[in-house]
């Protein structure tokens, strides 16, 4: 398995930097014949797009999308899919200092270190912007599931940030929040924060004993994005306090987060996402562009991810039994 | 990948239930000419026995290992090593209600349903059993680091009993726990808890981008075991409130884990994870074996899986560059 | 993919050393619910055993299977199946000039070149008896397929022994060929020859596209085994002499070998596969056991491999689609 | 493993259909800091183009590769490198009439059938145009080898076309039968033939063991091109009528084809490859591009997917031993 390829059934390769021609992603194991509207990746895309809010970084790409392969006349061919995004607003001018000065919290450092070499116009591959690509491949994941599981919704909400717990539409911050963000953003100050994401209508038996549970393969599709620090589903770190018999009320508790044995029960299954504040705070954050806190954007992308394990395990789950 | 085929330099191809012949294990691409030493194998076997304390479980298995293959005149042949232990106290018998009536909270019914056919005297794959698969792999990715980065050392410590936060090693619970975990095996209730490993003396390097960053690899090797229910590393879930100019105090800080942009910095790795109360409680526990709860016998398995997860990236970073 | 694992959807581990303790497979990805007969597994064990003609190696083992997991009640579990078979008959002493000593054509020194430790007692994994993992899940794959493609058949041939053309089963040989093996055994003498496979019944829509086409699968599985030269499929080498307007008759053409496009047409599957003159000959065999021809020993693995590339696309096609 | 990916240390993940935007390829652990120059890649492409002579294909594009990813100032960066060549002269109306009449020899009802919907204009996945991803990622692995094995040298020649047998360069066909493949393109005739490929100055133990020996990897490679019918290497088919102690002559014997139990030896690797006749005759020629024969154009695919492989098994070589 190649360190930028994620899925055993349904696989997505990813690539691009932060400052190369294009980011972009190759499906494969996408089965022939599903119909696709490319209209709706696009508009995945457009959720996460930064530069749409007063509190998000005004980097501002067009992020469109290009088919390069797989889909013909609205219909998948069963053959890899390539859709690229170009990045246009490479403003690497911007970024010359880093050369000689790593900035604290990134990674350009660990990156240069390891591989010999690095991009010094920053992010590289571990930027936010790298997300795009799995927005793309979740859409797909998506509408591959819809034929089969209609019924199956993926929602994220924000549960905190910063201090503040809160419950709401990543779209829609509350107004002390936005408030807060927007003060961050001009002093150059960032907060974490806690989002969830719940999954209604889910298929059962979906996820592979030991190795690949569902709860497993979440976990690492969450934790493979970029600030993330942490991962929890079902009853999760606070319901470590509870006695057994508490946890255990019937078969279908929410402590049990959908999800048994590693294997989803057709019950709503729930998890949680921790974000560390983003890393571009005062001095490094002066030049590039500043995100306050990534929480908010991250959500299309833990809804994409969500949508594509799912994907991968439905498409396993049919070879369960002959 | 295949379902129960955990690594992508190392790799462990882990079989057996918990009712059948034997668990084992095998081992592919461990290099060749490296000194095993099997008693070792067998001593980390024997920390996770059941039955060694008065608040576990009373399944007393000897579980001693058989090399198969790949090791010979104390050293590995570069060939796959496999490793079984027999189940040789299977008492089936205690196990027969189980064929009519799922137990709760466990995975019966789920991998019933998955693969239209399970062993109805119980476990089957999904017992903690089948974690010894993991013991022996983790000691031989100890004994193969061992001579690349001697300075690395794994430990696991208990953070949280239920709702008692403490801080101590597993094989030494304070008193009171130990007195609360008799009373909850004689009275068939159960405990959660989390634990926390800790990493030092880690080369740096490890972790590879985007889809396999170290934190996503340990996030998925930590949820693959039984009970879990969270992972988080460095700051984690806690450190979510705090400032961005708070959180990101130094390039050293605690709060990154030991990890920048999924790459291990040489600093010390730290993660803790949450485990949900075992669900053999009350009525269902009466006939099979109980433990009140599993994070002291889990210790040697996080212990396990990290060392198996930083033996597969020290592996793998062998061609980060020519 | 690591080295010792074979397929993408149905995989086979084999694991195991001439002179260690046993040869054992696991096969992961088998579905759940499927009736399998221990009993066929060994007897398709008890073709390939040595010893059984007169002109085979006079090793003689009894070769019986020990099913370790997956399988309970007569059914799969959809949990690897693991199925090892001992070394009884090690005669390590008779090996033991090996040591100094590299025996021509075999491959003792070049893995202790690349391992930097081999066992000196000779073949290792590089013997012939490492075929026995090919036969258990091959059995299982054709139990697989039994269901879901009740008229498919795979049956190996013997085209060519020496520089003797024929055509014949590999359990009849002709009695001129058993008098020339006869020779050949008594005087340190090896041929070699050549086998065809010949697979009716097949379903359509085996294969994948570009890396995984069903002959490019067939080659593979065939080139992995010991002593194999070469692998040609339809019309081969042999049919480059046609002109197109020759070779495209029809659609149905033999020349195409039942594949187009890399894809299985429903027609019959024929290919053939070269076998070099066992390495065991004079001065190197004196004390080793010696095979003067690999061939008619290769005929029940040769199928083997077939009903295992087979049952792995099977299962691979089941995702063509939703 | 995906059906469009190819290698296990070094992995090409290839995706486009020959009417579609374009063909790609994203090679995933290519390592860091190794110096790329992309007018070689460009030159590798220049070679396999069609229209470069009499007896060709008349598709005319310019294939130029574009660099999307993973290589910046002239060295790799250690991330995924992405590079496309856009489908210029799509020319699809000549067609159209494939959409009712499948061509004799193509594939075009095999894949239909298989995902259910395929490209009416042609060619799809299977079209000889997918090979130009081949012959980048080819050209990249070999200057991956040029630092790490300045001698490795791999040049492939014609042995045969159609029924002649000859000797010579792809580059530098004999007059006879530049006149038979001219003759062959006005009359709608079309020829096979057989390329050999010369390896010199590879490492030693390259290949591993059992399933990735790399007489297997290499046939699979071989095999997974379009108009392949056959793979021997050494000796092959035709050392299969030589006896033993013919044969096993040296432990430097051709007949060993630089490869034993799997791995090079050092020696020199030698293998040769069977192309059928192409299918593009008469009637289905008509008004698509012809090429009366594969092999010439053939050759710098072999060569590249030769380059691959070794760079493929170069980089697993690095963790035989630590």
């Amino acid at each position: 398995m190649s360190a930028n390829l994620f899925g055993q059934r349904l696989q997505m390769m990813s690539f691009g930097e932060s400052h190369g021609v294009a980011y972009g992603v190759v499906i494969d194991g996408f089965p022939g014949n599903v119909p696709i509207d490319t209209k709706l990746i696009q508009k995945s895309l457009d959720r996460r797009r930064p530069g749409a809010q007063s509190y998000t970084s005004a980097r501002n790409e067009a992020d469109q999308i290009e088919v390069l392969s797989g889909i013909f006349e609205g219909r998948s061919l069963g053959t890899p899919i390539c859709i690229i995004v170009r990045n246009l607003d490479q403003r690497s001018q911007d970024y010359k200092t880093i050369k000689t000065k790593p900035r604290i919290g990134h990674a350009d450092d660990t990156w240069k270190s390891k591989f010999g070499h690095a991009d010094h116009r920053g992010g590289g591959r571990s930027s936010g912007r790298e997300t795009l690509t799995r927005v793309i491949a979740g859409s797909l994941a998506q509408q591959l599931l819809k034929k089969v599981a209609p019924k199956l919704k993926v929602t994220v909400s924000i549960d905190q940030i910063g201090s503040h717990k809160i419950k709401c539409s990543p779209d829609q911050l509350p107004a002390k929040i936005i408030k807060l963000l927007e003060n961050a953003k001009a002093n150059g100050e960032s907060y974490g924060g806690i989002a969830s994401c719940h999954i209604t209508g889910a298929p059962k038996n979906l996820g592979q004993p030991v190795f690949h549970k569902l709860k497993s393969d979440l976990a690492a599709a969450m934790l493979s994005l970029g600030a993330t620090t942490g991962f929890e589903f079902g009853g999760g770190f606070e319901s470590v306090g509870l006695k057994g018999t508490e946890f255990h009320k019937s078969m279908k508790s929410k402590n049990y987060g959908g999800i048994r044995g590693g294997i989803s029960t057709g019950e709503d299954i729930e998890f949680r996402v921790a974000f560390k504040p983003t890393s571009s705070i005062k001095d490094t954050a002066k030049k590039g562009r500043h995100d306050p806190c990534i929480v908010p954007r991250a959500a299309p992308v833990i809804e994409a991810m969500a949508w594509f394990v799912l994907a991968n395990h439905y498409l396993w789950s049919k070879t369960d039994q002959l």
